[in-house]
């Protein structure tokens, strides 16, 4: 597995670009994406679980239903969300526009959408750039850049990555994009993600490594607690890489399904790192639970936790609280078992042991916790469960970015 | 039900006190209270759901179970909690210490704590300090104050209520304070609320009256969605009211929890006001969802939202983040038929109807947004299920209070 360059581009026969056509108003960012790949795809999705989803989500879910997704057409500075029929008919016709531009049906795009909820989507203005955006697209790693410049809202950081792998002696590359903060967690910015591979897979097999791979990557990430209307994690399987078909769970397969994990982990701590007004990457990590599903819920509820967030904001080993955030969880446990640590590049400390606080050096701590990357390690001592889960601090930023996020 | 004066000393044969004893360290600030009913009391409790208990809520719990309570001795600075066995014995001795003082048996006496976790209670400072608290207890409004501002940590408002009802024609009244957010969700400061009457009620109805006001007050408070390990509520009924005993479901019954759930309400409206870090009351009232359950938990979600709670804070009428929350709250509505509208002192507006957005003036909007006590008035179309719930805007002084709490 090594890393190499060109994102979403990166894989054989996949091409992408990104424009500016005005949704963001009197902004110069590019503001309408598009993927496409060449050749026939197959294709696998998971969206938003909340009751309320975008016209965008809607319309991608049918389209997914009915066949295979080959291209992928979105926008920033918009939601298309509570916007009624309107917002549906509008969703429809920007995967028309896309489709058309691509001289392939409608229904084999899919669309997503990101930005402000409740206002009607300026879908002529879409209609109007579809030329400029098919004649922008591109198979190499500026094109890529452009389309991920292009699903871009509050985030600070560019957000992507790609890599190689060997099946059966051939080279196969995996790609992927990512804006917004997570799956489970996101922020209303919305998490939408795009991956592309040359793989040769049979689409159950692509459904259930992006599955697996979401479940430990983006499903473990935790920003604010919010699940947007507009999430959404899509992959096109080309089949350039001319790999033999994988068609049952061997040792193929087992290489592909580790790379799209590797990957999505990749993707899901880079959200993470850029939480709004985050200045750190917080990573949970739960040793010793009953079993892997009880390690993530408590990884997550002290990830989650207002008060661990902002102690780690202001470097304080306020252990207290991490014991406090697993006693809320809902999972049984013996408190009186329960170690926790702190860790970074700065080095490794004990605060707690069966439940009590351990003398510790506060500058040591303090130390430790100023760094941009830190760690809690918690051991429960009840079993063989583990999880790791990022998230980040919660600081004056987050409050000044969403005090006034419309306005 | 009309509000008087005294606080916890305001029902007959109450007196209370606070000192300062040195737990707070070089701090000029009460630290220990006491509240002491004169005559036998019946009692009842609800304790932290967290599975990390404090010493006080272990030791106050086995003291319930044991018998009735008519003393309650408190301390703030120290929460008592994590601190092993050494812990437990302190907290025994606290109540054993308050006991000989009062010529009660120790096991007559609650326990209660907050302050910082981890970290050994000083039990030495109590001891030397319980002549003097004896000494301070007094049974009127000055009594009251001192033992309320002797529980206070992060708290900015002293939070205290006492009002008179009447049963079968003679004076029945109530009394209560309370430090810290919430029951369900409170910030890590914890929740204390001790609650005193003259009424003259069997356990179980003293039992049941309380379960039903925390049902409908401190249960629909939510600051930070942190539950602490020191969260207590405890209300001590001495009869000195000599009304004929309520021992069955009747009127006087009727009358007397009505009037426990209205000091709770008041009670818990005032914890939410003074969230850590606030500048607004929030109420989220929610219509029209199948049940009154549902409908508690659709407003929670609104009104825990970080998102919610910062568009509050920026007087940003932001109605796409209220649908946002609603929707991952775990219940399921229909989008299409919610309704949204904001009211305030300053007016109502409605801001969103059929799920979709309404026009309106972003001016009028935020006029009523920028009042002290907002109100978001949500609309299902379900059924005629409807909740209350309150909660705070999320602030700098969030991130500041709660960034360096410990240091």
């Amino acid at each position: 597995m090594k890393p190499i360059d060109g994102g979403v581009c990166a894989p054989q026969g996949f091409q992408a670009g990104g424009i500016r056509c005005g949704i963001k108003g009197g902004s110069s960012k590019r503001d309408l994406a598009l993927i496409y790949s060449e050749a026939p795809c197959t294709s696998a999705a998971l969206f938003t679980a909340n009751r309320v989803k975008a016209a965008s989500v809607l319309v991608s879910q049918q389209h997914l239903a009915r066949g295979q997704i080959r291209g992928i057409i979105a926008n920033s500075g918009n939601a298309n969300a509570c916007t009624g029929e309107a917002g549906i008919a509008a969703a429809r016709r920007m995967a028309e526009l896309a489709g058309a531009a691509l001289h392939i049906p409608g229904e084999q795009v899919a669309v997503a959408s990101t930005g402000v909820i409740g206002v009607p989507l300026p879908i002529e203005a879409i209609a109007e750039g579809m030329k400029a955006l098919r004649g922008a697209i591109r198979a190499d790693a500026q094109g890529h850049e452009a389309a991920l410049e292009a699903i871009m809202t509050t985030d600070i950081r560019k957000k992507s990555g790609s890599l190689e792998i060997e099946i059966a002696g051939l080279p196969i590359r995996l790609g992927g994009m990512v804006k917004g903060s997570g799956m489970i967690h996101p922020n209303m910015g919305t998490m939408l993600c795009f991956i592309t591979t040359d793989v040769l897979i049979s689409q159950e097999l692509l459904d259930q490594a992006l599955r697996r791979s979401v479940q430990r990557s983006f499903n473990r990430v935790t920003v604010d607690g919010d699940t947007s209307t507009n999430d959404m994690i899509l992959i096109m399987a080309n089949g350039e890489g001319h790999n033999p078909p994988i068609q049952t769970e061997g040792t193929d397969f087992a290489v592909f399904a580790a790379a799209m994990e590797g990957l999505c982990v990749n993707l899901a701590r880079a959200m993470a790192r850029d939480g709004e007004g985050a200045t750190k990457l917080l990573t949970v990590t739960l040793r010793g639970a009953a079993d892997e599903a009880s390690a993530a819920v408590l990884a997550k509820s002290v990830a989650s936790s207002n008060l661990v967030k902002t102690a780690c904001f202001g470097a304080d080993a306020n252990w207290g609280r991490v014991l406090c955030a697993l006693g809320y969880a809902g999972i049984d446990f013996d408190p009186h078992k329960v170690e926790v640590a702190v860790a970074s590049a700065a080095g490794h400390l004990s605060l707690c042991k069966e439940g009590m606080g351990l003398p510790f050096s506060e500058d040591r701590a303090k130390q430790i916790l100023l760094e941009d990357e830190i760690e809690i390690i918690i051991t429960l001592g009840q079993g063989s469960g583990e999880a790791v889960v990022w998230g980040c601090d919660l600081t004056y930023n987050y409050i000044r970015i969403n005090g006034d996020y419309r306005s």
